[in-house]
């Protein structure tokens, strides 16, 4: 939690782990009242409910099956933070589960109504052309995208895989000079062709890891300076 | 989920378990869905976290503790009970959970509060005369009070404790007999003493167990013959 | 358990949940405690450790986790067992993990590897034909064929896959009658061809569903009359 | 891991989490192999299975049920350590199951019992003047006594409650004087009296908490250079 603390001082969003892949009632309360404290947009992130693998593992699962699951943990998340209380603005899948719903179609419409059942108030965060970012806005659902501040492009608007060398940006300077270059032109550098045009309203960096506050606070400092306004992005 | 289907068709209202004791967001949506069918009011069930007890051992926690897991729970069938859809009513606790928030103070006002928190809507199902019942009533809920068609009752109007002899009316006439004449008079039989004068609300059976589908066809079978009208408690 | 009770008293041996896809350390030693009293033969049957499903979806994991996995569980049952006490002699996988270590030689090899370090007196209980029979002979554990009761058969010596009309024998006297002919002539019936040979050292029944004691009942019994001895087999 | 990766460079004997209130069969694996790597004493630290609660709330169990849950994870920690290979030597039971087993003689001689049938040659590490220390002795356990270097200790032998101020020794260089000290005169000093008489076979030193390394090296090496040497203690 001592990270989380200092990450929620920086940061203008969080993603929650809701007691799938991570998490449990205490943890998600404090998360949550940390995120409240500093003015946080506090978002659901739902994952496989894999604790042993972290939900970085496909489980394999109906969609109605993933479904029930996102639609539980999300549940979770609000009953809990009713208690601080704070709101829950959005949903972001987490790991597996993420990639599954920006590939396959009928996952990706599944918790799309899942998340709209629930309460059509809730934004999605999703990465540009992926089927989730498809089968949400096609839900009615305001859709956000995220661009990943520590990774690689490829020309088609994919990561570089990760265990490619240019897959991770390390040096949070060079990641800030990016993202800046990109905020002003709209054009994501990539490493096989020319830049490519990339929507961007929200800004990943990853909480855990050794650099993770350093590497926030640089971006953030950076964007600043350059005259860049931070903001959770705005939620019904 | 043979019996659930049945002892569906039966009842008017259903406790239904959070995936805290038993159950998992596919076994939820199913109970919630046969629920609907059959029209009957639902109620959110949290109970400790302990599969392995069956929410029947009391975990050690502080009161707060208890509120993030119950508003978890109550949030995570709220969630699935959404893609039904069908709306949760009320709230009972389970199993040492309901035991404790009967006796203990602050375990009672901090259930009673989460679920204030959640939705001031949801009512309460409690045994007269319980802390938790006074908790619910002092935070404004609307608060239901349940007997048990099965177990016998003592002066303080408490449950003989298992154990003994005349703790478990095993014959559904007798039951119903009791139930009947209770529901006229408003007067219980005690084992040790005269009638005492009960509010009821809500008659409990257990849905487990071989006789739990005879035991509830007999009472319902028994109570509209008397000319008693069964309907699910009403809620906001 | 009712009906683990009655299984236990018609078999000759059982194949006991570690922990993974179900049990406890509790129920292990009733069940534990049960095959002992009936001088039943036991067998280890570890499986991906998902409740929720059961051990019947596969979770994605590289072989030296399964490995790791399988002899966690493996240790637990002979921990139990100890108290008994009563002899861990075989090990089955079970459900998916089965599946993939019957198609998979890398996972085979792991998992049998992983039952020699354990002890090298163990059995193994597979399917004929499969990598993991051709695993636990090359890692040089006794290794014994299974033939399902229940079950169509292929020309290949596959199962008829579930789902077809012909993959699942639901009428106890066919398959009595056809486990007799096959354990007289060594073929096997297939739907697709002549009848194959097949080595048959021990008869699956499952312990689960409606007609388990049925089936488990008349297949003893016929096999007896037909002069059949039923045994546990041998164990180092 | 990082952190058990050194502390194993330090220490001669380690406590490993079973998969009761921590770790898992990766997990598990990976701080055998690192045990064995370093030469150090592997001992199973079973605990109560509650993850959320890391083994430190008692969970009501009949000392029967607490044995099989024992045994359970003993066992699946032996299970693991054969695929390294590497010897678990001992058993020292965690947290909250500890401090009952050090003050419940039914619970105490339950989990005795379970280690001395899973393997006699298991030795016990155990507090002086406990419950658990007499019935792992009564068992025919070889038992080895364990002092603690970072807390105070009462006139009575027990140590100073949490919460008390001189409860935990912070610095590193006091507890090392207070070890060195102790070990040469068998006389601990208390916060209530006269210096007592504590058996030490063990010294614990906590793997967790910011200062764990520093804390580890310290005592280490003043225990060194005051002529003390650290060694495993004897196993059968």
């Amino acid at each position: 939690m001592g990270d989380d603390a200092t990450m929620l001082s920086i940061v203008t969003s969080a993603n929650i782990a809701c007691g799938g892949h991570a998490s449990d009632p205490d943890t998600m309360f404090k998360t949550l009242a940390l995120a409240a404290k500093h003015g946080v947009t506090v978002g659901a992130h739902p994952g496989y409910n894999d604790r042993e693998g972290f939900g970085r593992r496909v489980i394999p699962m109906a969609p109605e099956e993933i479904a029930h699951m996102v639609a539980a943990q999300i549940g979770a998340l609000i009953g809990v933070a009713a208690l601080v209380p704070v709101k829950v603005s959005y949903v972001k899948p987490h790991g597996a589960l993420a990639n599954l719903a920006a590939a396959d179609d009928r996952v990706a419409t599944a918790i799309a109504s899942a998340i709209c059942k629930i309460d059509p108030g809730l934004a999605v965060l999703a990465i540009s052309g992926t089927a989730f970012e498809d089968a949400a806005k096609a839900a009615g659902l305001d859709t956000y995208s995220e661009i990943f501040a520590d990774r690689g492009y490829l020309s088609t608007g994919h990561l570089v895989p990760r265990g490619h060398p240019e897959a991770m940006i390390h040096d949070a300077k060079i990641a800030a000079d990016r993202l800046i270059s990109m905020l002003k032109t709209g054009l994501m550098p990539v490493i096989d062709g020319d830049p490519i045009k990339l929507d961007a309203h929200s800004i990943c960096v990853h909480g855990d890891g050794p650099e993770a506050v350093s590497m926030a606070r640089e971006i953030r400092s950076r964007l600043e300076s350059a005259g860049i306004t931070l903001a959770g992005f705005a939620t019904r």
